[in-house]
């Protein structure tokens, strides 16, 4: 490969100078002519039969408009998301404190609010259910279909019983984890245009452009092609924006479509907290064997996730979660069950990781426990049996070459000092009177994109547009929601047709410009975007540097000298011509300077009965070595610094990914040690961020991130994909840091104060 | 070919609904939130040097924000049109009454107009020039280059000296037509929105949205991908929204930026008389010379067009008056100089027939002139000398077979009953005492497209997008503006896909989802968009053809079956599947469903140095015969009916090709009998719909309208073009029917009755 000018080097973002300078127009900075605003009637308990809704005390408030029901909906009150049990609105009755009920439009939002607290829904109380694994016991009120399962996955692999039989060692437990909340700087919103001839036109903060056309074109019964939705600058996903703004949204254009003006729908942080999609609460019995080695021989797992009242995306996340439950191992007698359960509570969906953390978070502190049993170094133990190129994982799938696993583990185990630093162990690192230190390991893997379960979901287009003053603009269908997309497909785009850095620009998404190109998810978009973009900028860049060889021929180069092309220059014989030259004699030959790329991901072949074959399409991985404090009066844990290294493949922007890597390293950090949601009764106790703690800056560890770049063949200038992976081990690190410096195993994230105390107690 | 589903076929118009009730939004129509407006300060005189400009005065009026002058520009200050002589905005001297020499912005239109008309300028009057003939003679007044030239053209042929000597028969004569105003429904109007990052984006009422992309940049100074030109609902163009709607965006984009707000800028009625372009008036001296049996052996031409103050579209409008200045005619021996002169006067430009109906209605006069000479039926004479498929222009370029000027001429003959109608001339046909009745013909050819002069504008792109419900959405470069592009182009579309017409949407013009594709103009669009669509669909076919195919075999239809496609459904060995079922396993397959096509036209030959070469890749043709009466007392003339055939190549809809005849017929009349647009010393004097007459439906005459269809092979489905053809050839073969009907033979368009009563007492 010729040298690089853009990818692989931390040019400054595309977006930073108006996010600095607050010129970023969020959704609920953009103003339209003769707005309307929405405002949402919500269920206040978490199950109703709704009798009847009237609007009568609140059409006296001043610039109320309408009142919005199920009654308004011209297409199918249905959901299109995966299993389609969630109507737009309800009809007969509302499953979780919080689902929105009606909608209520008004001259102002205030007014709009007033007004949707003044509507009065007549219900009946109905009986409701709040523990999942209650929800799975026989005989439990039966909330959805026959079982309250809305989805289960086995993976079977060997003979798991004779296994553990055999075993010289094993270990079992039971673990669980909490919700965890987006916290998306700016809460879900969006507004709607209704357009001549019937269109409409939405504008969205999302991750997920097509899944707000999919919903808005079924909400109003309307084609396509008169749908346009037009991405928001997006202040954080964490896919919290992947689903339910497409919900957000179609009720917006459901008020837009009954008034046949603007609506805009902005939601506030309170129900924002109680109806949006959250990190699933999981739970998971995790059991492992392994030989007198230390050699892991056989792996159970009965993985359970709460999926609230609607299923929306618990069966894709279930499915995630249960491909990667054994961890990253080799492992030849697996057997995996999983299930997401309906509750009435908020639906889960997609967050950062997305139904891996949860269970890593079991297996990866079950890892310790059984090398701790086995008499091992617990990376010792680690190094002994992860996976390496050419081996398979337990449903199947053999690992080509871009497996760095073994180095990143070995990084870390180096820059961390952890030979010396765990031979401490005993009485804890840097013991200092009540505060002991100890330190942490976890390994994961992460398959990239959609895999087998979304695999018709995982393609992505691109637009690749050169104009006549050779700037250069880009359209894909995948978003930037504060991750640095812009940025890295921009130097995709400018490295694939050899165009200044500074001449491409990357749109939020249009969805007319761009087919379907999936959600923006699963650290699929550098990969998916990315391809496309060189798909469609191969056909450009060979009629650039066709013409650019003219033209530095008829300037005197030597046909026969070879040409190249670096940073915007094109180079012959001794003769230089630049991008901007070569773009204008292109359009003056009237080359086509324009192509529409498309990538689809190699097909997978993992087959659902047994959970064998081939799931992802790659992986990456990431080792994590945390040091934690703990306050032994107190059980207050401190991380004082996280070590970790990833093999995402080729690194576009190292800029940018250690900064992915430190946000998910902290989000990570703060939904092991913080991160409370609380609901009793069925209702949500701490809807705020009051009362729901997250970490901030001030609780930032010290970061030490090292990146091993395995080379993806099929990936963009050979890079796999890296949004998610950095959130999933922390957990496992900070508790077994935990479980190092003061003895205590706690297996309950959030690693509270209480429950540290209380595991000390029991020592 | 396979008998054609869509093309062909009187299939409703896309834009009817949104039309006849109201919907459509035309660019004052459009709101924006925080929406300022602006206004015109404009030169009172035809030629002033600017002292300064000043708003004190205007400062009071309420609402008031800014005055925007030159020196708010921050790109370069000329406007990228041609020879880019007119500045955006002028900094020391205003060329014609009217120009804008600033903007006034405020809070309503009507503050911004009060303002502007406060805004105090100082100058001194300039010396002017009036008359384009006088700027041609040695010794004028000087206020364009060295001889107040825009530009200039000639066509050698042969020995023309030579063939005049050797004549049997020759004529010659001067004519003169006036200004045409294109009077669309819709005045000039453009909204320009500020982005975050610096970007604009403009909703601008035009044919040519990527002449205001190149304007909005420039003006400026920001590169391309941060425009974005949207074009709204367009009421009427005629080529009065070719080149102008860039300044006036420019303008308001200048003002957007100025103050980062929306800024709407719409011209009023006057204003856009007196500053927008118009039909050139034209002045020509013609001579033709033919041997004694009628043949034509030579023309001479001298053409000159009054241009105005800036050059603008000038040049291209006098090259294709230039390459069909002799007619449509086998001429061994040609001399044609032309000029476009500079005035201090409106500047002219793009209007239906561009240049060629000036110079039409000199020589098809003159031809009817040489008939009566030689002694021939002007039909007879016309068929004598006419080019048939394998002649040679007088550019020396050879017609291949998609020339049915014959077959046409012998339509109209037998339609219009000419010989029968012809053989009462000497009196007039249906003379009743007063009002006597007359028939004239005539004849035109059109290069279809650019042509040489304009082939590196010659390409256009599309976008063919098909959603996953089947309907599809098509992007191109050039607009609808009433003329029926949206309904036309989704015929092609649909055709080529196989998709159902009510399933296709053809998109208004965003100029950040197709390339370039040169304006729309010149009877291109149906062939360049056209073509570009089939390039785009092309691939996208194939893929649901396959589909198709492999889901009828599954169906139990025989693989050694042939396929057949139409309507929207796939047919094979008796199974039947739908467009809609087939896109969907495309998508499931993961297809690309999503393609830009682009077509370039093919190379022309043109030399501008003796004007021999191929000059248009292909040419349309018209035949008009016109049965005027006049009455003897007043000089009045009417139109009573207007027989026309044409062979624009494939018609793609009937229905619509007629109403574009018909709409050019009456244009045309309407320019020969009517419009008369009057300056006195510089300045105009009817600016407005009482004192500037045309036809309205009340003077509309019968039309009987034939096509014939000679297929051209490079077009979309055969088609060639016909936007403008229908104009063309109405007002010599009125001013025939007149001489026919009275004897008089008025050589000046308008044919006002003033004039046809002078000839009259001339006889």
């Amino acid at each position: 490969m010729e040298k690089l000018s853009y990818v692989g080097k931390s040019l400054p973002r595309k977006d930073a100078l108006i996010k600095v300078t607050g010129a970023a127009q969020y959704a609920d900075d953009r103003e339209f002519a003769g707005l309307l605003h929405a405002a949402a009637v919500r269920s206040p308990r978490p199950r109703i039969k709704i009798l009847s809704i009237s609007d009568t005390a609140a059409r006296r408030v001043p610039g109320y408009v309408t009142l919005v029901t199920y009654k308004d909906i011209k297409g199918v009150n249905k959901w299109p998301v995966v299993l389609q049990d969630y109507p737009f609105l309800p009809e007969k009755e509302a499953r979780f404190a919080g689902e929105t009920v009606a909608l209520v439009v008004a001259g102002t939002a205030r007014a709009a609010r007033k007004a949707a607290a003044l509507v009065e829904v007549k219900y009946k109380e109905l009986p409701f259910l709040e523990d999942p694994l209650k929800a799975l016991e026989k005989g439990a009120l039966k909330i959805y279909g026959k079982d309250n399962i809305f989805s289960s996955f086995v993976i079977k692999r060997g003979s798991v019983d004779e296994a553990f039989k055999k075993a010289a060692f094993t270990v079992e437990g039971e673990f669980s984890t909490n919700y965890q909340v987006h916290a998306y700087l700016e809460t879900q919103g969006a507004i709607a245009l209704p357009e001549a001839g019937g269109g409409m036109t939405v504008h969205s903060t999302t991750q997920c452009p097509f899944y707000v056309l999919d919903a808005v074109a079924a909400a109003l019964g309307i084609p396509y092609h008169k749908v346009k939705i037009l991405q928001t600058v997006t202040g954080g996903g964490f896919g919290g924006k992947e689903d339910v703004p497409a919900l957000v949204a179609s009720h917006a254009a459901l008020c837009a479509a009954k008034t046949g003006r603007p609506v805009k729908l902005i939601y506030g942080r309170k129900e924002d907290f109680q109806s949006m999609s959250k990190r699933h609460p999981g739970w998971a019995r995790v059991a492992y064997a392994a030989d007198k080695n230390g050699k892991l021989t056989a792996c159970r797992v009965k993985y359970v996730l709460d999926g609230g009242a609607y299923s929306t995306l618990s069966p894709i996340v279930l499915w995630r979660g249960t491909v990667h439950a054994a961890g990253p191992y080799k492992i030849a007698n697996v057997d995996i069950k999983t299930y997401a359960a309906a509750t009435n509570k908020v639906p889960c969906g997609a967050f950062r990781g997305f139904g891996q953390p949860q269970v890593c978070f079991a297996q990866e502190s079950l890892i310790d426990e059984l090398a701790e049993k086995v008499g091992m170094d617990p990376v010792q133990f680690r190094l002994r049996n992860i996976l390496e190129p050419g081996d398979k994982t337990v449903t199947g799938q053999k690992l080509n070459s871009s497996c760095g696993l073994k180095e990143i583990i070995q990084t870390v185990r180096k820059r961390s000092g952890w030979d010396k630093k765990i031979g401490d162990r005993e009485s804890g690192i840097g013991n200092q009177g009540d505060i002991v230190t100890g330190i942490g390991f976890s390994v994961t893997y992460y398959g990239v994109g959609l895999g087998a379960k979304g695999r018709y979901l995982d393609r992505a287009g691109a637009l690749v547009n050169i104009y006549k003053d050779s700037s250069v603009g880009v359209n894909v269908g995948n978003t930037e929601m504060g991750q640095g997309a812009l940025t890295v497909l921009a130097q995709i785009a400018a490295e694939t047709l050899n165009a200044p850095y500074e001449s491409v620009r990357v749109e939020e998404v249009d969805s007319s410009k761009v087919p379907d190109s999936g959600p923006t998810v699963a650290s699929r978009t550098t990969l998916m975007s990315g391809n496309a973009i060189i798909e469609a900028a191969t056909p450009i860049r060979e009629r650039i540097f066709k013409t650019a060889c003219d033209m530095l021929i008829s300037m005197g180069a030597g046909a026969s000298q070879k040409m190249t092309a670096h940073g915007g220059l094109f180079y012959m014989g001794g003769k230089t011509v630049d991008f901007k030259r070569v773009v204008a004699e292109c359009w003056f030959r009237r080359h086509k300077m324009s192509e529409q790329g498309w990538y689809a991901a190699p097909r997978t072949t993992f087959k659902m009965e047994d959970g064998q074959g081939d799931a992802y399409v790659i992986y990456s991985y990431s080792a994590d070595a945390a040091e934690v404090e703990v306050d032994l009066k107190t059980g207050v844990a401190r991380v004082k610094k996280i070590w970790a290294a990833y093999d995402v493949g080729k690194i576009v922007n190292p800029r940018l990914a250690v900064a992915q890597a430190q946000g998910g390293l902290l989000q990570g950090m703060s939904w092991a040690l913080y991160e409370n949601l609380v609901y009793k009764n069925g209702i949500m106790v701490n809807p705020n961020f009051t009362d729901y703690v997250m970490a901030t800056t001030a609780d930032k560890p010290e970061y030490d991130i090292t990146f091993i770049e395995k080379p993806y063949a099929e990936g963009p200038y050979k890079a796999k994909g890296m949004g998610e992976v950095p959130l999933i081990g922390v957990a496992p690190a900070v508790a077994n840091a935990i479980k190092n410096a003061c003895g205590a195993r706690v297996n309950s994230v959030p690693l509270l104060p209480e429950k540290i105390w209380n595991e000390l107690k029991k020592i």
